[in-house]
C-alpha cells in the first residue's frame, strides 16, 4: 500500500511527523510511504539512511491552522495536504495522512479526491478508546445531516469496522436518548427506521450516551454535531477524572506514596485512554483512504496512524463504494 | 417553603422516599414537606415520632415505569405525583418532588401545573458535578427545539443558577462544536445571534464538550437531544474510568495495599461526582418548581434534593417568569 503523508501539516511538524513516517516503514515493510513537503528540509530531516520504502514529494507550505480552508487550497494548490490529495487522485497513492488543518484536509479530500458515488456527505470516524474501543461517526465533519446521510454513515462505518478491527460482523447502533425504537428528535426516529430496515447494516438498535463504552456495538452513528460534542465529552471527563485523581494522590506524603506504587497502572490505564493509541481519524465517503490526525501529533500518534491505515488496506474505499452501491440496489427489507 | 413530595414515585420508594423527607424536615425547619402517597402506609413508615413540619396527603399508586405517562394520569387522576401537581397548581404548596417516572412528572407538571407564559416548551435544569459545577438544560425534555426555544432555556438557566448556587450573575454558554460564532448547525448559529443579542443573559459564547467542567461557565444550554447524550456520556466515561481505575487496584497484593491508603481520598473523589450530592433535576418553564429525582434516588438524594429546592426558594417561577416577560417586552439590543 502507497500512503502519502502531508510532512508539514501538524503543531509537531515536520519532525514528529517525519519521525513517525520514518518508524512506520521499518513496521511496515510491504507498504511504501511518500513523505509530502518541503523536499530540502524533509530529507535533512531523515539523515542520510533514509529507508528503501520511503519516498519523498515536493509541495508548498502547509494550510495553516487559522487559514480558510477552501481559499488557501483555491490561493496555494501546491500546499501540502493538496499535493497529498492529488496523489490519491491520480492513483500514486492509495491513502493519504495529515495532522494538519482538518478543515483542510476535508476540503482537499472532496476537491481532489471527490466523494464516493450515493455519498451526499463525508463522515469523520474515530475510535473512542475504552475498554471496549468503538467507531463513532460522524465525529464532526457534517453537522446538518438527513436520515439518509446517518444511514449511509451506518453503512460506511460498518464496512470500516469490520476491516478496522478484524471483525467478520460489526454490530452497529444509533446514538440516541432511549433505548425504544420511537425515541428521540426526527433525525433520530427517522434514522433509526432506515437501518432497521436496510439490509446493509447490522443493527443494533438505539444506545445511549452512558452505553457508548459498555461494548453493545463496534460502531457508534450519529450526526456530526451530536458526535463532535460526544467525542469532546469524553475528553473533557477524562481529563477531569484524571486531575481529580492527581490531586487526590499528591495531598500528603503517604498519599504520594502509594501512589507511587500504583503509578505503573494508572499510567498503563492512561496510555489505554490515549488518543496517540490510534492517532487520526477516517474521512469516510471519499473516493480514497483520508486519515486526520490530530493537531498535536507527535510520532507515535502518526506511526500508529499509518499502521492503522496499512491494516485497513488499499481495498478500502472500493469495499465502501460496493457497500453503498448494493444497498441501494436492494429495496428495503423487512427486518421487524 | 411547602414542598409536596411525592412519596410513591421511584425504585426505592416508599422506603427511602420517606426517610429521606423526615431527614429534610430537620434540616429545613422552616419548610414544610407534604408527603403524598398512601396515607396508612406512608404513616407506618414515619412511626410515632411526626415531625412538626411534615404533614401527610392521601393518593393513589404512583405512575410506573413502564406506563405510558399521558394515558397513565388520565386513567388515574389521583396518582400520587397527580395529587402532589394539584397541590402546586391549587396554591397548597409551593414545589413538587417526585423520583417517579419522568415523563410522568413531566405529563403532571405540564397538565396539571402549566407553562409559564412565553416559554413553548420546558427544559431539565441538571448540575454537571465537576470540581466547577454547571447548570446543563436542557438534560432531555425538548428533543425538538427552536432558536427561542434556546434563549428562553438560557434566560431560566441564568435566573435558576443565580438562586441555586447563590451567584450575582450567572455566565450563560452555548454548548457547540467550536468557539466561534459561526460555528455548528443551524440551530447552534442562530441560537447564538438570539443570546448574544438579547439583554437578558450574560451570554459568553459558545462552549465546546471539551470545556464543560471547566468552570468557563455556570449554565450550559443546548437542545434536549444533545444534553442528554452529553449527561449520559459523561456518566458512562465516569463509570468506564472509575472500572478500570478499580482493575488496576486489585490486580495484586501490592497494589491493593496502595489502594488501601489512598481509599478515603478516591472515595472522596466518588462522592464529589455522585449525583446524590444534587438529588433531582429542576423543570424550569412551568409555574412552579418542580424537581425530578434519579429513579433510584436513596434517602440521602431526597434530603439534597429538598434541600436543592428549599434554597432556590419559593419565588422561583415567578422570578423565571419575570425574566422571561422583560427579556420579550425589552427589543434585542446589539452587544456585538
Amino acid at each position: 500500500m502507497r500512503i502519502a503523508v502531508d510532512a508539514l501539516g501538524g503543531d509537531e511538524a515536520p519532525g514528529e511527523i517525519v519521525a513517525g513516517a520514518v518508524a512506520a516503514t521499518k513496521r511496515l515493510p510491504g507498504d511504501e510511504i511518500l513523505l509530502v513537503g518541503d523536499e530540502a528540509r524533509v530529507s535533512k530531516l531523515i539523515g542520510p539512511d533514509k529507508p528503501q520504502n520511503l519516498t519523498l514529494r515536493d509541495a508548498g507550505a502547509a494550510v495553516g491552522m487559522d487559514e480558510e480552508p477552501a481559499s488557501a487550497l483555491r490561493a496555494r494548490p501546491d500546499a501540502s495536504v493538496a499535493v497529498a490529495a492529488k496523489l490519491v487522485r491520480s492513483g500514486e497513492a492509495d491513502a493519504l495522512f495529515s495532522a494538519g488543518n482538518t478543515g483542510g484536509t476535508v476540503a482537499a479530500a472532496l476537491l481532489r479526491i471527490g466523494r464516493l458515488e450515493g455519498c451526499r456527505r463525508p463522515a469523520i470516524a474515530t475510535v473512542l478508546p475504552f475498554t471496549s474501543p468503538a467507531i463513532l461517526l460522524d465525529a464532526g465533519a457534517t453537522t446538518m445531516c438527513r436520515p439518509q446521510d446517518l444511514l449511509n454513515f451506518a453503512i460506511l462505518g460498518g464496512v470500516f469496522a469490520e476491516r478496522y478491527f478484524g471483525l467478520d460482523v460489526a454490530r452497529v447502533a444509533l446514538i440516541n436518548v432511549g433505548e425504544e425504537p420511537g425515541k428521540g428528535d426526527d433525525l433520530a426516529k427517522e434514522s433509526h427506521a432506515l437501518m432497521r430496515d436496510s439490509g446493509a447494516v447490522h443493527f443494533v438498535g438505539n444506545v445511549e450516551g452512558r452505553d457508548i463504552g459498555g461494548g453493545v456495538a463496534d460502531v457508534l452513528v450519529t450526526d456530526g454535531f451530536t458526535g463532535n460534542v460526544v467525542l469532546k465529552t469524553a475528553e473533557g471527563v477524562s481529563r477531569e477524572i484524571f486531575g481529580m485523581l492527581r490531586s487526590a494522590m499528591t495531598a500528603n506524603a503517604v498519599s504520594k506514596l502509594a501512589a507511587a506504587i500504583l503509578r505503573p497502572k494508572l499510567l498503563g490505564m492512561r496510555d489505554r485512554l490515549d488518543p496517540e493509541n490510534y492517532g487520526g481519524s477516517f474521512l469516510l465517503g471519499v473516493a480514497g483512504s483520508v486519515v486526520i490526525g490530530h493537531g498535536n501529533s507527535k510520532a507515535r500518534g502518526v506511526e500508529n496512524a499509518l499502521r492503522g491505515i496499512s491494516r485497513t488496506g488499499a481495498g478500502l474505499s472500493d469495499a465502501l463504494q460496493q457497500a453503498l452501491d448494493s444497498s441501494h440496489a436492494t429495496p428495503a427489507g423487512d427486518e421487524t
